[in-house]
């Protein structure tokens, strides 16, 4: 059903589009694992076209094309290109099309991805466009839900950390307002989700200042990172970010069935000692990107 | 008949080894675009020796090795490299040719590539060296005029803009005049083609100042970018460039069958609106470079 | 023997491991050279984790998985990627470990390659680390005096140039002196072989500063480079140097038998014309490098 199809926003798909996509990641687990082979998209070739670097989310399209038996194309340091000479995007994207099966775009501004689709005859896939989308990372975070607690409608979802400026939490609030979760906000005041994200969920979601208030009902802890240049103080940004570090004293008050999530990298916002505490899954998140991405270039290429 | 040599100019290649490629290409179409699977090259090693940037070259390359089953080396950082050690080109050239099976390499400097070939084993491929050739640009763009009109021979061939130091216009005149073309130049006084060009053609060709002269007459209009850079002058660098501008009125006037070309990058030469005229092929000629490209890595390879 | 080993250490290895790595790639040579197709290493995937550049060795590890049909995924540029965001080595091994089936990493910091596998579950081979080992490098150049000679046990085997801070130099003295070489060092008097290496070895090795002593006594000049940095004053470092260079000359002087090897890239230490006289192996050992990686990564994911 999603052959030849643009996935430049997590809104273009419906809810069976979406679980369709989940049942195929999860028949992908093995494959991405090493495990099992699989040469479905042999002969196929992705191009990376990339404006701005981003090695996790490159890497992992790579391993999901290579895991599958294609190939790469990897137009990922633009400055040293024909885009240096003055070319549009239009002409790049036009280039770029006819030289692969499907195209994948990073770039920092909103909108790129959707005017790519629009001048690629083959299928465009949007890994991130400044504020806008990241539909690949919401897609692998509920999936992430789905496989680690088993559903996400129902769930007690705390989204902690940087809200206002984290595109990341943004596409997730709605995507997961959308699946019937219940949403909590965790967040210093200066850093509250936008109302334009607010205004698109069903749901009003619950508002929190302080991580306690939530830790013993959450039953997912998504945490993201909050960025230093946000507070004009060193002092009340190392104050503020403690506040919401994940520390293995924290675990503890958690649920046995809670599970811990960020979209990595980290940096101090979860201490190495959760690392192997059983609710940790953010590594095993990172993995669940590869499954996911397999299962999308699987089926916009039609060759699932 | 091209197994195990190095292409370095389009010189080397007789009127038959080039009517071969182009038989051998017009095969590979259907490959390039992903419509059929065809994996001759599976097991073979293609070095791209990439010592200036050019990611379109260095892409079409790396797309046509991989449409046919083979594999990438991708040298193509040099300043990274043991060249900032101080090694000779010889044994860069000797390390790189004992690692790989063909050998493409791009180069500032004239006649790095033919130096290349001295060392290398296996075959070269010249991918542009400075001032010298380009040839598998040259034989994309003949390859072009032969599936877009129908043969070069006899036909009325416009080379329009800055022919004195576009690399592209000096090869593809050579080439074009040996192929019983007809040649305008079209440019400004001060970009005419030098005369060591002019001078290994057989037919004088005819020199124009204004696009109208020719603008019913060409069956072809090569277009290549005029530099800010060349004129001391930013006021007189835009009503010079302008006055062969290809607009939609100036393509109004050509003939139905005429075709309009141009290597790419574009910046400013043609107007978006001729993208959708009939005569447009810049598109489909850069698409031409991978069946080229297949073609010449099949035939010296020998698999073809 | 070795499958799901890491390799940090050319220490870590038993001579009996040693040898069965040198049986395997004797049999990978004609592959090595594009003459006989193997993909047993179809399926899997190699991530090169390169902390600072290294292209010879890179190149040498793509080529040797590209040869056997794998695939490579590219971590070679870490200044633009997590690593920027204050990601721990830890994390980023995470990540990389769970998106690969083995990992090839290089690190400007002695201890890297360990901690990296210790966090990693496929197997991670070293490809140098600071002031540490960089066991395939050690591995190629005894299957070079192997293939060559004929034997390492007996031999007298001069290490030239600068063995103070020569990394190469360190670990190959001590694992030539495990298979019974007889070694001679020669440099310069300020920059002779440390204490601590010296120490680890069963033999006294015989110290020389002139190249004269052992010409046409050793059957093995293992050359390395003489950095300019070294030498307060530049005259003296072209009067050093200079006294240690191999010219045709020197060779006219060395044993029939006698073979010459150098890690290069060379700049100045061996003159060109030595290239064609019949003891230069060192463009011999650089390819050697391919077969001896294709026999590790096959023994390590345990598909020989």
């Amino acid at each position: 059903m999603l052959k030849g199809r643009d996935i430049v926003s997590i809104s273009d798909l419906s809810i069976e589009e979406i679980e369709r996509i989940f049942e195929v990641a999860r028949k992908m687990v093995p494959v991405a694992r090493g495990e099992m082979k699989n040469e479905n998209l042999r002969g196929h070739i992705l191009a990376n076209l990339f404006f701005e670097p981003s090695t996790r989310t490159r890497l992992s399209f790579e391993t999901a094309m290579l895991r599958l038996g294609g190939s790469i194309l990897d137009f990922s340091n633009p400055s040293a290109t024909s885009i240096a000479k003055g070319e549009t995007l239009a002409d790049t994207v036009r280039m770029v099309d006819s030289y692969s099966d499907v195209i994948v775009i990073r770039h920092p501004y909103e909108g790129a991805a959707r005017l790519a689709a629009e001048f690629a005859e083959n299928p465009v896939i949007n890994a991130g466009d400044g504020a806008g989308q990241h539909p690949t990372q919401t897609l692998l975070d509920m999936f992430t839900m789905v496989e680690e607690v088993g559903r996400i409608n129902g769930l007690n979802i705390a989204l902690i950390g940087d809200l206002k400026y984290g595109r990341t939490a943004h596409s997730l609030a709605i995507a997961l307002d959308r699946m019937g979760a219940k949403i909590h906000l965790v967040s210093p005041p200066t850093l509250t989700m936008p109302t334009h994200i607010l205004r698109r969920m069903n749901q009003k979601p619950a508002v929190h200042e302080k991580l306690e208030d939530i830790v013993d009902l959450a039953d997912v802890f998504y945490v993201t990172r909050i960025q230093k240049e946000r507070f004009p103080d060193p002092t009340e940004y190392i104050r503020v970010a403690g506040s919401y570090k994940i520390t293995g004293k924290v675990v503890e008050k958690m649920k046995d069935s809670a599970i811990i999530m960020h979209p990595l990298p980290r940096v101090d916002e979860i201490s190495p000692e959760v690392d192997n505490m059983p609710q940790a899954r953010y590594f095993k998140q990172a993995f669940y990107g590869i499954p996911i991405r397999m299962a999308l270039l699987s089926l916009v290429l039609g060759v699932e």
